[in-house]
């Protein structure tokens, strides 16, 4: 096995092989989904939990979805009315949720580098599930896959990601995975919007939209958060749409075959129209259920690969009644 | 079979044999609940998700407790902190969901059609967990279960349904499902509360109270949402429970052998005195228990009345143990 | 057996031959935890809700992964969004959980009492998570459980509770509990946030801090609530750490082999010094893990100690799987 890593924080440090070895885990995971009965006994007697200090649905929902296909024990918390909003430390929590022998810990979490800081201090495992605007590794590792699957390879593909890159741990995440296994990044979005020193990553930084979708194989169109409108970053939703917003025509100035992304929840006719995202160009659900494979991967890996018989065989009381 | 259809949006165009199909099936699911282990293996490997659009205590639980009676895997969100509040659309929230590989989606909604919009639009099962001022299709459906086992029959019965007709859902559907199988349906309470046109569901309308319990073998107590008494609908509420509120003695005027009941949560000494909740005549908590019964028999019958052996024989691991 | 209750409200009235089968039984779950497959098939069957009418993050997940490992069927609701909030009375919600054939009914309330008023009105078990200023008997169980286990015995220990004795189910559980298996007790706090006649518990009060914990085998920190400050309690919690905070040269005072414990969460640096927190002296988190066993064997013993075969065999299933 090349995945040996305890932890999954971010993609900036994982190598090519990791993380092929992470999207071939996933494949096999990605069968068992379409079975009738959705279940593998991969991690029975282990107990997860899903901490999330910042509000979530889909991410949520799709980690405990990854638990419950594995036959993992969850126990799931939520900032408001926990212990975190009576002065306890994060990791006076987390080695609370330890002491009560759970072996894993989902972290979402609104500062950036809770969850490095967490791995450090605590013997669980620690999956970041997206901390402030660091990294979403999971997110990050479904999109490789559903490039992957979509496209037939990673390396060599042109992807465009467009919004604001500024504040978005998808872009970051996107970045890193994306250049290690040799695709080639263009960013572009609003000036306001776009990290200084990005480059450093190896992306290329386009100022115009036009230019940046110029021969792309995949347009990734991040989600435009509305408060930042508020903040004075943007000076309105109609004119964002007008000059950042993906549409049809858009799509023309792009390479034949291109695939369009988003990580979800959309607002529609604002940074995408809704003819792409319901297009045939879109594979934003296909990144949904590719999710829970990836992170039933990622959940069967960093515990070391070790499984109660082969990780995606039916369980045996469920099989025999199937 | 004959209940083939794969949605339960409202009881408005079920037929009779329809509901007494269901009725039938929860009767067999009604005695699982009065087994030791109360689990049979029917939806094994059937994931429902619970979206809760709108707060919702005791219809969340018991949606949930059927679930795992019937083991399946459950999941369940609530709107609080959910993408819903993000300005995703309810279409995309649900295409989410389904593309997680969800077979069922048990829905609340403050919106009246929200359920019907969303099963044109999406793929998965959807059950009506109740949705404005429209229906509450399973809470109707444990009325009729409640009053054919203790009435013995539904045909031919006087049901008098007291209170606030406007704004209840579980009124809408009582009365559909009430007409299906023959039985009159009498409506009684304030003028202001009593939808326009409502006879042409085939209920006939009291402006007294007296004379709506005349014969009345049941009576169905609605709750007052206490937030009516701010809108200007009514006066007080010592006015409503003195005009409007079952008490004893105005069981007296019913017929002999009425029973009483509601959808609860109770206002105690509003529309209902304790004595009457607490009496021989309630069949409240009944309602409760068949509510559990009734919903495995929906989640069964809509997923095609299909399961792994016989629906209610117990699930095999547990029976090795029992 | 000797425990015979149906329901565990407190601690105040429980028998030293009832104390120590809890402990003896919790000593039994406690090797379940150290297994690679954490669960027994012993609760099989049961229902349990978890009903927190009071936010809480320790407890509930503590009893939540007791269920689960004993492989109980768990729901839970939580008072925000709850028909709590529409005027029901307590009775009547539980009355509605007992009636979908809930068992077992694990409660938090704010107020004193109501787990005792709701044992005298329902049939289900009911197990006090903790109310108002009352009692918290588990928490009782599990310090109780500690101190035996790390000390070797119970009888003729000297344990010093430390600060805000008033406002502190802890406190009490812990005075009822220990007193009753023969140990020493001491309380030293404030004068403020004494309560009066506590010496009637056959508990010692010291005024001073120096005086408390001279010759103390264990010191149980209390947690300092910091709304205390605003209500006039207290000057300020600089002052309150300056003079009862438990620093290590405080611990210097006690008797050697001190102990230390605190029911969690921790303010660090108000009422006990880091250096404390995670020394030597310190078994804060065994209180945690063993929190998880104790609340498994009260689960199991107010249900009569029936079970599926031996209540701490591997579940048939699981055990093949292994």
């Amino acid at each position: 096995m090349t995945f040996t890593r305890k932890h999954l924080l971010g993609l900036e440090d994982l190598r090519h092989e990791e993380l092929i070895e992470v999207l071939d885990s996933a494949r096999e995971f990605r069968k068992v989904l379409d079975r009738p009965i959705k279940r593998v006994p991969t991690l029975q007697g282990v107990t997860v939990c899903n901490a999330f200090f910042e509000p979530s649905t889909r991410t949520r929902l799709s980690f405990e979805l990854a638990e419950k296909r594995l036959s993992a024990d969850s126990i799931n918390f939520a900032t408001a009315g926990s212990s975190v909003s009576k002065g306890e430390t994060l990791i006076d929590t987390v080695h609370n949720i330890e002491a009560m022998r759970v072996d894993m810990v989902v972290m979402r979490h609104g500062s950036s580098g809770a969850p490095v800081f967490l791995a450090r201090n605590v013997d669980a495992h620690v999956i970041n599930a997206g901390d402030g605007f660091h990294e979403h590794p999971t997110q990050g590792l479904l999109d490789l896959y559903t490039i992957r699957e979509t496209m037939g390879r990673l390396a060599g593909l042109n992807v465009t990601i467009v919004g604001d890159i500024a504040h978005s741990r998808v872009a970051r995440s996107d970045i890193w995975g994306l250049r290690a296994v040799g695709a080639n990044v263009t960013l572009v979005g609003p000036s306001t919007l776009m990290p200084v020193e990005i480059e450093k990553t190896g992306a290329r930084v386009c100022g115009r939209l036009e230019e940046g979708l110029d021969g792309a194989n995949v347009v990734y169109v991040l989600r435009l958060q509305l408060e930042r409108m508020q903040s004075g970053f943007l000076p309105s939703l109609r004119e964002y749409a007008r000059i950042w917003g993906i549409s049809r025509e858009r799509l023309d100035l792009c390479a034949p075959g291109v695939r369009v992304m988003h990580p979800g929840p959309m607002n529609r006719g604002v940074e995408i129209t809704s003819d792409v995202a319901d297009g045939p160009e879109s594979v934003i659900l296909d990144q949904v259920t590719n999710g829970v494979a990836v992170r039933m991967a990622v959940l069967y890996l960093v515990r070391g690969g070790k499984s109660i018989g082969s990780p995606v065989s039916p369980a045996a009381q469920e099989g025999t009644q199937a």
